[in-house]
């Protein structure tokens, strides 16, 4: 039997984004080498939502003060969510997505995709199970299973080597499926490599769930921000049994709404009851007047989304510009979202030094591969949903700190 | 090992508080016999947070738009909270507690007290383990420790019975505790019968954790909300040792903010670095922005809390007045909160028929008294921070629903 100590070592989150205030003057050295890069500090772990980068999607704090005024209606709502919100949220999500959403059966409002995706984690799966995760993947993805007492089975994804595909191994997954994993999570964008799974990806992923009843979990948090060029598949809306996938989304992103804590999952009824069941012993519900932001999701103003994804793609290309004129380092351009994930050079520094080195020297914070695969030594994930040009300056920066540390 | 179907049969939410609108149409069949009363429908499953009954905190929607005009400092917090906001609430709970608390170490911000309960459980205990629940108790304690995978060691108190104590059973409590008990939970106030744990209950709870290494896990949500006449003992200000204690409050129901999803856990550093840890994949932080309102929590106008117990003193003693009137109906005086559980005489409907011939009968919303205790069957549970006149008259509606279904 696992102890509690053996369980919580495993979930450290002192490399999580946004812990790095957290972690202990005993942590890896700072190399020192080199004077300090002056320049505006940049937290590229998760995207900045102020007025000067990217500001939540207009009229949502007077979404959030309406629903305030509506009282305890709004404050105490059933444990899924304000029914006719859901009712709300459900018709966007159908059209979305392509396929029906029932707003009374099918649909959960949670705190955030985190929260959704442990409800659904949680609903799925029992000590003992195995779960197959895509490397690299979500870092919370992999701590989830194992807090459950279940096991991860690692399926590889070769972003760098792929192209009009994410790249996911569709074998090491038939494989999977048949040695007895029969829940299959994933993010779509992947997350953190920005990349789309083509059709006949989740076409396939599909036919493999059907075939080895294997529920399907899917991340798709970021799949409103695509740039042009790209085709989009909804697993939902393929041709596997309903009632084994759930889909989570959120406007946390995109929308820049992440300060209210909102997310959703939809999809198999059996599952969004259990997560509803389990809800009510984690947090109630998502915060009630929160709720009321919900109603400004897929009702932006006119034009105000594709105003966004055209100044995050002007984003990337700068930033994709510098990483692939740098000596050494490998990028795929992501195809969605706001994460872009570079694969370094050879290092005098292990992963962990260079991490603290460049927040120390250069003032520029990243996260390291390794949250998302144990593998990935040697890349960062930077989410560039930043001021553009602070943005650009602290690529800058970066590149000049690989520079004095590269081995060749 | 147990299914994912047998682990989420005993999660149902069906007679949760508040979810009453999700039940089937096979439920249990309500009485026709006699008319409907007329009446304002009263909903007595939790606070009514409407201007016309207790409103949330002046102050409180400033501090909410104040910390949304933050931006990102705000949204992105430390999973355990925004440090500044803990500084300044830690400040106020050792004070309130009467023993220090480290904002760094030893306090997290939650997604409301029920989000503080799942993750002071989720730290502590593991599958197999036991843990001492009180009967009755908040309903969803025993929920969680079955969710877990963890045995419930039941300990009863004559809450009935007992005068200038909660009436636990001390003698209970240190057979399980040498049995193999290494984790008690508790609410004090007590969650259902509103009544307050003496100086040497909690004494002797501080000696038994210490004699036998057990971890205690109380819940403190109303203990700002106290009548005069009792005494109230906060046990982390015992000689309990430091490390085997965790606390929880929250300003959603004395202050009527559950809308905004906040609580906190306080106390020892091992635990509290734990639940940090679990909160990152349950729900990342407490809502963000929301956090910002704990800014008015302990720093209420002058007289407001003094009001709004003398507001809700007023209600009680007038709903105490009729029960007490009432052939056959059994209640003590609540001594802090705004909970009253009245156990009712034998009826010819069973508690679930009763509950929903009250509700559409009478327009009464009460949560049965088996959510606290499976013996409580002929027990109810009524939230009292409601308009005073409606709860009154609702009151009335139901001693007559009573007294039409009583058996002598």
């Amino acid at each position: 039997m696992t102890t509690i100590e053996e369980k919580f070592k495993k979930l450290g989150t002192d490399n999580a984004p946004g812990q790095e205030v957290r972690q202990r003057v005993d942590g890896p050295a700072a190399s020192t080498a080199g004077a300090v890069i002056p320049g505006t500090p940049v937290d590229f772990s998760h995207g900045d939502v102020n007025e000067s980068a990217f500001a939540p999607t207009p009229g949502s704090l007077d979404a959030f003060v309406h629903g305030f005024e509506q009282g305890g209606a709004q404050a105490y709502t059933e444990y899924r969510g304000h029914a006719e919100i859901r009712e709300r949220v459900a018709g966007h999500l159908a059209e979305f997505t392509g396929a029906a959403v029932s707003a009374d059966d099918q649909l959960i409002v949670t705190p955030g995709t985190q929260g959704a995706l442990f409800l659904a984690i949680g609903a799925t799966i029992v000590p003992g199970d195995k779960v197959a995760i895509v490397t690299p993947d979500y870092f919370a993805n992999r701590k989830l299973v194992e807090f459950i007492g279940a096991q991860v089975v690692p399926i590889p994804m070769d972003y760098l080597g792929s192209r009009d595909k994410a790249g996911l191994d569709l074998g090491q997954l038939e494989t999977a499926f048949k040695q007895g994993v029969k829940t299959f999570l994933f993010s779509n964008p992947n997350n953190p490599a920005g990349v789309i799974y083509a059709k006949q990806e989740i076409d396939a992923i599909a036919d493999l769930a059907n075939r080895y009843g294997v529920t399907v979990i899917v991340d798709q948090l970021y799949s409103r921000l695509l740039y042009p060029g790209r085709e989009y598949t909804h697993l939902r809306a393929t041709h596997i049994d309903p009632r084994q996938v759930v889909t989570i989304m959120g406007p946390s992103k995109t929308e820049s709404l992440s300060g209210f804590r909102l997310g959703v999952a939809f999809g198999a009824e059996h599952l969004i009851d259990r997560m509803e069941k389990l809800q009510a012993i984690v947090s109630l519900r998502a915060p009630g007047y929160c709720q009321a932001v919900l109603r400004t999701w897929f009702e932006e103003p006119e034009g105000w989304m594709t105003d966004r994804i055209r100044k995050h793609q002007a984003i990337r290309d700068d930033l994709l510009s510098l990483l692939t004129d740098a000596r050494g380092i490998e990028v795929r351009t992501p195809e969605a979202g706001s994460y872009i994930f570079p694969r370094l050079p050879k290092m005098r520094l292990d992963l962990a030094q260079f991490v603290r080195t460049l927040r120390l020297q250069a003032g520029v914070t990243v996260t390291p591969g390794t949250e998302f695969s144990k593998d990935a030594t040697d890349s960062i994930r930077l989410n560039f949903s930043q001021n553009h040009e602070a943005a650009v300056d602290a690529i800058r920066r970066t590149i000049q700190i690989v520079e004095r540390h590269r081995m060749d």
